[in-house]
């Protein structure tokens, strides 16, 4: 087991890393104030490992309520949260609960807001079971939930106590969903890391094989690189917006093509190869740069192009998006391998060009299972 | 005009206390980082005032959006809350928004709530029109909305940038929610300041009168005890429990009579006389003290008897109540008057003949029209 530390003063945490970690008391047991627990997960994950979550979690002396909610994207919605409440309330949960976050990034964010705001907040523990998850939604504190008008519209920033990532349960995850997750791979090493992008150009195909050491030092990396953003960063004032590379793009395909339809690392691969095309477009990188994200993005199965939404509705979904303040976009662009930067007032012309030359009809599911 | 400061780092904000001041453009302009607010009121205050405040927001520069909601406790539910989230998106109010919550505690709450999540976290001011809401609720940052089995059960600390509280709002308040208010004010004065608890045996009749004077004054001395324990503890985990006098029973009295029956303040009233009536029979206070606290909110025209609800159904109310941690109440108790201390491992027989001792039959709103 490795552990990270995420530096963030009182609100410091670590993430462990390893395989078999879910069923290890000894990461549960500190962060139990009371003898009172709530693991939130889903349909999926819950027949594979709650069972050993609700185990360890007996062992470290607690009474565990389990909440299991639907798979997918849709349950990060207003109504799977009032469920949720419900729930929490019927069982008598109280302010010291702890709250277990078991799953990817849709239960992450989902439990992670309903810590932030039940009782005006509990504390809780991510133990991510997707690459996605493991790599970026379970660490930063960022939580939301979805609103037909647009993705993680309502949320909180809440730190957890902890993140358990277990690297077995990744043995168990899909492939459309491994690559999904080393989209946010590539997009840490691209903002930050222009050694990690060449070790994933020779180690993507390993990552995606499942090889334990190739995963073990992508998710490690991947956590030190958002870690050390988060804490220079935590209430994404200024530098933690390089984390949003590729989503402007990301979230406008997701919003358009209706949820779930495409996974978010899907849409961000194909954001990623848009912003890279727009840094082109914008002068601030040269053209061989962009083609390494697209030959990346290409090599680890994920779409290099959008859906058939015209980029002119694709211009209207991101301008809702929360990321457009006083109406003007900003965009995280290149400036090179490595060095993402945030920049605003790019015409609209370029934009629309951009996600022009990436337009696609392929439908991520079909063309990638 | 006089201006308190709450002391929180940088979270630290003005209270501005004085008449005519919901007009005052000075006041609202420093907090515009962008030309767009929306104002979240109810009916009955924006027949009132959102139009002076509209106006306000105008003459600083901003597009306002307009929300209303339902008038009373019922719109800090879920569907309210839902339905603002709605009109923010389709005004497509980004992160930079300034929320003006224009109202009473409810509004307050709901309006805090809402800027407290809506994209992770937006500022707002708090513009409170109310007594109870100007020297209690729209100072320290607490924000919630009430769910069918508790009151206050979804919720986030989030501070305002200002709280603007407008003495000559006061004068349209029905003498009913005048009293309310003044349950507060006789909180503060009871846990942490006997010289105010001299005054107010002085002056209650005059500040019920709506004496400008008696109002600045006891607005400002309850602001300065409340800014003071929240400077010390923001996030309730141990002085700021203080506040909460009369409060755990009187959410049971909320929750047993349903929601809107009583007001808040009256079932605190009633609330601190039980309290006081459990601090004498936990030998921590005289008679006498515990006489001064009946009479003082007999004389401000509040219940000092609890409703007809048996004292087990109150007890088990009091036992969901949050302040319950562990399945252990704790309760905010005198031991003098000016001098509150919080304290758990109490019988529950002696809490249950406390209850029994303050029962009653009569119901506020009839009694005291």
């Amino acid at each position: 087991m490795e552990t990270l530390r995420v530096a963030l003063g009182s609100r410091s945490y670590p993430i462990h890393i390893g395989a078999g970690l879910l069923e290890d008391v000894r990461l549960y047991a500190p962060h139990l104030a009371s003898r009172r627990a709530a693991v939130i997960t889903n349909e999926v994950v819950a027949a594979l490992y709650l069972e050993r979550v609700e185990r360890a979690l007996a062992h470290a002396g607690a009474a565990a309520t389990s909440i299991v909610v639907a798979d997918g994207e849709q349950a990060k919605d207003w109504r799977t949260l009032e469920h949720v409440f419900d729930r929490l309330l019927a069982a008598r949960c109280g302010r010291d609960t702890l709250i277990v976050a078991l799953g990817g990034g849709v239960v992450g964010d989902l439990a992670g807001f309903a810590a932030a705001v039940y009782q005006r907040g509990v504390p809780y523990i991510q133990v991510p079971t997707t690459l996605l998850a493991q790599v970026d939604s379970s660490v930063g504190g960022k939580t939301a939930i979805n609103h037909p008008r647009g993705k993680n519209m309502i949320g909180a920033f809440h730190q957890p106590l902890a993140v358990i990532a277990d690297l077995a349960t990744l043995d168990s995850l899909p492939a459309r969903e491994l690559r999904a997750g080393a989209a946010e791979v590539i997009k840490h090493a691209f903002i930050l890391d222009a050694a990690f992008v060449d070790w994933l150009e020779a180690n993507v195909v390993r990552l995606l094989e499942r090889d334990r050491a190739a995963l073990a030092h992508a998710v490690r990396r991947s956590c030190e690189l958002k870690a050390q953003v988060v804490a220079a960063d935590e209430r994404e004032s200024g530098l933690r917006a390089i984390l949003n590379f590729g989503h402007t793009f990301g979230h406008a395909v997701e919003t358009g093509v209706g949820y779930g339809e495409w996974l978010h690392g899907e849409a961000v691969a194909a954001g990623m190869v848009m912003a890279a095309e727009l840094s082109v477009r914008t002068q601030m990188l040269a053209r061989s740069e962009a083609e390494r994200v697209r030959a990346l993005v290409a090599r680890a199965g994920l779409p290099v192009a959008g859906p058939a939404i015209p980029p002119e509705r694709m211009l209207e979904l991101m301008q809702v998006d929360k990321k457009a303040e006083q109406g003007r976009m900003r965009f995280v662009l290149l400036a090179a391998t490595g060095k993402a930067v945030v920049r605003g007032g790019i015409e609209e012309a370029l934009v629309r060009d951009a996600i022009a030359a990436c337009a696609g009809e392929q439908a991520p599911a079909a063309a990638a299972q």
